[in-house]
């Protein structure tokens, strides 16, 4: 936790002081091991990054005073397409695109993507939402990733993607392709990652139907959660 | 499991079979559901790559007939000096450092590594081997990583850093760095990635006298685990 995320509901009032309980407040007493007057990075759920300062630190309630004074890292510019990872996987992967600043995630169903993945409780909204302020609290962000999930591939490419690849450089992560991923680009990008096992050919034909280039990255077979970082590490 | 990996004492005869029971056997019969006569890709340890075709498989023994006739891909040219990271997220880094294709990595103490870190069962030898084979079955390569523990940051960095950094690019990560990571060079690199906080100051001077540069990656802090993956991507 590098950043103290305050939520709208923490009550920030008139006079810019916040009490915290909890996850939060725990945090500060193990890991920071604060003490009253230190200042610790703090930033608002949706808004700006800033300074707290301990007024009061007891294992029953942390008092900062806040200044908000920063905007938040500027968002990659990039929708993230996800076949529907193990749960575990999911997980992680979730946390680590929110901290490298993904902004939009669409969870998407395909062919080598098992039917019980979609029955995970780490599916529900409050379970994701989660991991997407860990990942926000372990990079110093405030925007909330928003996420979509879409369980039929075909009406979803069909229908929703040509809109979401307007005016992007649409890529698909593809062990076998022959082109590199791009580095570097100053592009918005949308980058469609597979299930492990990869997308059946009659998914990457769909897919190159709406624009993708299938693309790979080195000639190494990455899992999903280490090519997803290593993708958007050389994109931008 | 993209490469069956084939072990020295898995006895290859002068036909070229080979017999496989255990966690290899289970993962051919549940994952990959393969038949008599399927083609599946294999590799030997710090050997060949090719293709294994099944003659007999029962839920008792897997036998096939190998041929290796490919080189593994090429390591990347860098030596990575690790923080000991907290047990689990050793396990992970471990892995994902091997399908990347890394082949050297020293784990090191420093100020912020708790010290319980270092009486973990994840750093005997058999269960760091573990996770380095599940790395090199996931990037289809054979080469297994070297590891070396370093318990002492200071006669290290001393006494063994001149040496190892000698003729490569030595860079530091440090989320406060001014410079950002290079991309894409064609130089050695020795990579050094502190504990979670961070090298303290002390640690930062002793590497930068040993040539080391701070450098970061984005303006986000990204966990141990995610920056390994996110600088190597950028690197090569």
């Amino acid at each position: 936790m590098n950043l103290i995320l305050l939520l709208p509901d923490d009550g920030i009032d008139g006079s810019g002081r916040v009490r915290l309980r909890g996850r939060r407040l725990r945090h500060v007493l193990d890991v920071h091991r604060a003490a009253v007057n230190d200042e610790l990075c703090v930033g608002l759920l949706g808004g700006g990054i800033g300074i707290g300062r301990v007024l009061t630190l007891t294992p029953e309630v942390l008092e900062m005073e806040v200044r908000l004074d920063r905007a938040p890292p500027l968002p990659l510019p990039l929708t993230l397409i996800l076949a529907l990872p193990r749960p575990k996987v999911l997980r992680r992967v979730l946390r680590t695109a929110s901290s490298m600043g993904v902004k939009r995630i669409v969870l998407l169903n395909a062919r080598r993507v098992e039917k019980s993945y979609w029955q995970s409780p780490y599916l529900e909204p409050h379970a994701m939402n989660e991991q997407l302020l860990l990942g926000l609290e372990q990079a110093r962000d405030t925007m909330l990733p928003e996420i979509l999930t879409r369980q039929l591939f075909k009406p979803f490419v069909e229908d929703e993607l040509p809109g979401i690849v307007r005016n992007t450089l649409p890529l698909v992560a593809h062990p076998t392709a022959l082109a590199e991923c791009p580095r570097h680009t100053d592009r918005a990008v949308t980058l469609a990652v597979g299930p492990e096992g990869g997308f059946i050919p009659y998914e990457v034909d769909k897919l190159a139907g709406c624009g993708f280039t299938p693309i790979r990255c080195g000639e190494r077979i990455l899992s999903t959660e280490t090519a997803v970082t290593a993708l958007l590490a050389r994109l931008f």
